[in-house]
């Protein structure tokens, strides 16, 4: 729509000086290059190569596609987010005034190239495909540019989670206005395992939780804790599951969701299941009271009584 | 939330001149009420007999809790809803200017009281409850004032679906934005059933689609069609499930939703299982035809030629 | 079996003035012809092109193999279907003395042709596919013979699915005595889904009832309802749905029936799955009341005493 | 209905010289009793001890409710059952000329009984209940009359599953004409298993023939096999079920099915599931061939040539 | 290992007078033949033809691999295994010293030659398949040798599932010490079913039961049932199938089992399903007692006063 | 057995000087001590406090019933276990001769009395129940005897699961000879949860390993990955299962396994339910290979190239 600029993450692999390839799961920036592809048109898009932290998650956050992630950089930053005319496009294509470095490109309707294999953020490399190709139209940086890099499918990719799971929160808490915090573990991926944690105020809330949060897209395993887990404690979650879970009552499968082209354990259809586990505690019945140690035994006991610590 | 007002329908039962009962599913209302009860204070509230028509519309969506339904009426308006201090609490809390009559009460805390039966929307008369008890405390009405009145459980109350489909649409579009519609027949009391059409794009969309319904709260079942199909109109619909589903495949049970309290099938736990019916085709793959007289056909064989039109 | 007649409706395209095709799911009339081709034998048809109505409903009947079905038209036309001997086989092959026209051919063994696409009453176009071949021996007609049509696909065949009911009725009452109502409705093509209702009087039969419509051969869902619940009334059947059933315990799918070979969401194996739905209320067990404006608050109320009748 | 007599089997415990109780499934007889007792009126009964072995065969049968028992013992005697008036009833109710005893009663209505344990066809003591009362009006009998005893529980009670096993066969053959054969074996108390053949002539059949049997009333377990197996002999069953089924593809459940007041097993609510399995081989895709011993070679071997027979 | 003897079953077919066919399941011999192929060495088998019938048990039995099967042999025949060295390795393999024939021999690494069809113990001739083939190396016998020969799918080999037995019997001992007895009936080809008998000391022992026997290999249905019934005859099993057992709840599927490669209803993956029926009395709750005549009454009935004796 | 000793833990709740209360789950020493209490004897115990961790070990190790687990102590310990005569039975009840401290006593027959809560190894509180009581009869100690103590449901237990992590591998590796490794995190609390690596050599030996451990007897989930996988670090299992498993082909649950009394979650029956995740690859098909870099890359790199490092 007019005015309304998505951001997001896309992995673009060298071809020759004034190409790369370009991978996209069929969300927006897809949505959008079809649009054009349709139109025979190319679709111009302008790499950030560089910019404020928070300009990063609001490119990991999937808002309606109305919603424009401009704003909502500027938003996450506390101030509007400065554009410049574009290079190639000018007015007609606003671009972050503040980036280190911005590669202004189109992706080419209609042209196919063999891609990858490349590292991905599954930690496998990700099959060869036939990927659109982008054409590099310009190069503008800052005197002294900063390479700002994100070694992808390494442990430092998961900062860029917070975007993901700020996208699962919002639609979990529209259905459950008792939640309490999202996790997408760096086991799952940052993106195919969420743990979830809520109040259970009214029984049932722990599964239109899960289905909330499967909404969103990737998500294959969703656990469902009570406030006294921690969601990023990924022990105490497992605890909950085994503490607090009997598999054929708590456990269900949806099958057939929308799927990610880079799971390696994908079918041809692109189709996922997802595993939900409800390990909150039953509602309003008397259940077990995990064991915690006062705090005046714990003060009372001192080291020193019982061990010379010079020795230590 | 302050400035925040919450509008939604409730039926009140009459006990006496100054104090009715009120029955409250356990979403925002009710949530507002718990916030006062804790605090032990009475919850203020204004029954707005006879407004705007997209009042009552925007009383029956449910958006986020932090979004002002008083904001959300004037945006259905197209004009903002003209407020004015309540009799009772002054600027305290704003009531609507326009209405015919405002019933301005109080919740009690603490207070429950038998009440009930009741004939309610889903055509059932409802069970006797133990429920809040509403003091009232003004009635201001213009001159003249219509009373306006919904007969619950009987076919004008379907009017009133179109809040509940505008919220299942929004929540859908979000998951899926190639989203057409989405009916919420009155077969279905206007709240059990959903019958959503989407331009399935990607794989996968149509559960997508029925997971994110499902988060809103009452339906029971979703049947989701192609972009051939009409939902409001219920055979096609069916028809649709006839020819393109096999169930063993694109039927799909969740269980232990946040369930409806008024729902007579419902346990004592309040939870409830919905029905998934993926009717739609199967993506990229060729499938039968529907039969379609060619407009040259119809416009060639004429009724006269065959019937004396006379002594018809 | 000697003697024995079937009488099946069946759609034969045009393929030139001697011959047509014609399609056979592999039910009785496919059992004849097989085992008339086993013998390398022609197998004699005659095919009635207007006759008593009643004539037709027994056409879609399916009693057991052994009963003839000129007997079971006389019996529903309450008079002997009136026979006489056949152009082409004389005695050996006795046609209906009363129908306006009567098309006599054979089926021919061990030959077939591709046939279709043709409009069927799943409305859609079926499949090509190589379908045995008729050759015409004679046609004999009444002075002014009208030209009986059935516009298959549409709207008017629904008065066909009259047979079809008597048959599931059958089987039904046979598993439970108490059945009162069988409806296919035309949403399902009048085939594929049945509505019945019964009155339960023994835990349990709503699934009897379900199991013994199955039988019968085409149907994929079949809802199952108390006898308040009118079966021709679509909108009060998935009332009933909306109402009494939660799906973890009233829902059943049965795999691997034997499918309808026009069903276009058929697999290769021509197998179909059922869906069973008892939406009947629990036994012995209290239940919400459904709301009623008692009689006499209905004339009570003049329509006259609120409203200027004359300005409507 | 007038002239409709149903004959059946019931056990009836002895209470004095001039009352019996009296246990009924809630088939048939306990339809009459329920529409006598209805009217406040005494059910009239005859208890035939000793006639033709086919008398009890067609007691066993579960023909609609609208065919005479008393035709089908004929049909199956081969020459009409004589009858003649009852002591008790005159010309009213006809009982059985040629019985070696007749015992004439009336089941009294609104009056039960503690009634119990006794040995069922189960094999098990069947529970105490509240159970009719027969008040015995008149006997009757030949001169030197027979008294014919069925030890229930023991296994020359299945003689009398003939009748069930018609039943079943009438059923399944109205799905399914190719069927072969039907044993309700006595491992399954010859009422609550059946092996089941068929000649698989289309995909699917043997679950139509599972769903007709099913329909019956007391089966609990059906399998199904082709017609190389014979279903009087157990061991061959269980073989094709060995080598003929994958579990995951050839078993399923159906549950809440009427169910049997007899059986230990089930639960409040008399309703009981059926597993059903189908051992039938793939239809139209080549099988492993069963060994066989040629009949040359099994001729060519002489025993005599390998082992003295004299010392034998 | 070193000093650890494999001794197993297999059938070997004959190609030429120095060589054979042989086939193995994925099991011991095979592990061991593929640590000689992967080293492109021929791996040294004897064929015992006569020895003592425990020694042909200890084939049939799968103790962990690390067991010697010859001490395993001589434990059951209750004295050493007397052994001598071979004629082809000498003391590097040591073959029984009192085996009636020792046919020598190597399984040629990288080496497949198409064998069989073959009749095996499923009873079906088994497909061709690419098959290892063993070059006779030395053949010695003793004077007068007895051949002793086991005709593979017919009744005699059932001596052979004692192995089997008492291997399914040690690994659900371990899982459950009350274990009863194990039958490897002949209707489940002495491999493919097993009866189990435990005595129900705490509730869930037969899942356990269950799934200790599944463990073991080639097993696809466990009935487990209570010490009341004897497992060596199946008409006791299926009585207590079939009056112990509601499907809905006592039985279970297990999918994607190690499969057997001669199940001819195995599919691609060599992958089958386990179905599980716990046929057990539910745990300290009543249940029906089976009949049973006392015996006092057993002999107080004399024949002989009812029947003429002589005349029989 | 005579010569049999079990060793085992349990813990014992002091009530006085000469009493504690003891909890046993339904295994050996439950069994042991039945076998006493049915003859109305006393069962003697040794508690052991203070020796090898081997010890310990074995104590926690569950071998058939048969073995001495005094023996399984002194292999893991790889000397003998040094025994001496109790104080209170002599020879008749021999104790391991170097502990610090031991305590005689005798689980009293036919006596229960209420006990706990008590912080389990859950991390919960157990309620109360009741118990049986021990007598002590004498207590031994060495000199300046060191009070060994476990802090159960801390961190520090977690060494005791070494005894089970034998248990299961030994089970496992019984059926999957190819087993890498076992761990029961202690997220599962050491017992509930386990984490199983196998070199998969034949499809389907992910599910026998699972079914392997399951009978061991507490588990409720077991996750089977391929030997690529570290089972001791949690977040590669889950890895593992985020992008090698599609939950409706490698999720199974195995319902009503014997359970865990002390798992909160467990209902009446104590029977639990078991979730099965295959997370290994598929045999024999490509699959993607996880990410890595090459040595020579790792080693080309030096930081020092790009920070300085003395301002680290």
């Amino acid at each position: 729509a007019p005015g309304i600029h998505n951001v997001s993450f896309h992995r673009m692999q060298y071809r020759n000086p004034r190409e790369t390839g370009i991978h996209m799961s069929p969300i927006h920036t897809w949505q959008i290059f079809k649009s054009y592809e349709d139109k025979d048109l190319p679709c111009p898009i302008a790499v950030v190569v560089g910019h404020h932290p928070m300009f990063y998650v609001s490119a990991n956050m999937n808002p309606p596609i109305d919603v424009s992630e401009y704003d909502l950089a500027g938003a996450l930053m506390n101030e509007p987010l400065r554009l410049v005319a574009s290079e190639t496009w000018g007015n007609d294509f606003l671009v972050p005034a503040d980036a280190e470095i911005i590669i202004e490109g189109e992706i080419l309707p209609k042209q196919r190239e063999p891609e990858a294999p490349f590292g991905e953020w599954t930690r496998y490399y990700g099959p060869q495909r036939s990927n659109p190709v982008v054409k590099i139209r310009a190069i503008t940086k800052r005197h002294d540019a900063i390479y700002l890099d994100n070694f992808i499918g390494h442990r430092d990719m998961d900062c860029l989670t917070l975007g993901w799971e700020c996208t699962v929160f919002n639609r979990v808490r529209e259905a459950v206005p008792t939640l309490i915090d999202v996790c997408l573990p760096y086991s799952g991926c940052c993106g195919y395992h969420a743990y979830i944690s809520i109040k259970k105020t009214v029984p049932g809330q722990p599964i239109n939780a899960a289905l909330a949060a499967l909404t969103w897209g990737f998500l294959k395993l969703v656990v469902i804790v009570d406030e006294d887990i921690d969601v990023f404690d990924e022990e105490a979650v497992w605890w909950a599951v085994a503490t607090r879970v009997q598999a054929g009552q708590q456990v269900q499968i949806v099958k057939g969701i929308r799927g990610s082209i880079l799971d390696p354990s994908i079918g041809e259809t692109v189709e996922h299941d997802a595993l939900i586990i409800d390990a909150t505690k039953p509602f309003d019945k008397p259940f077990a009271c995990p064991i915690n140690i006062p705090e005046e035994y714990l003060t009372r006991v001192k080291l020193e009584d019982y061990v010379n610590l010079k020795v230590l």
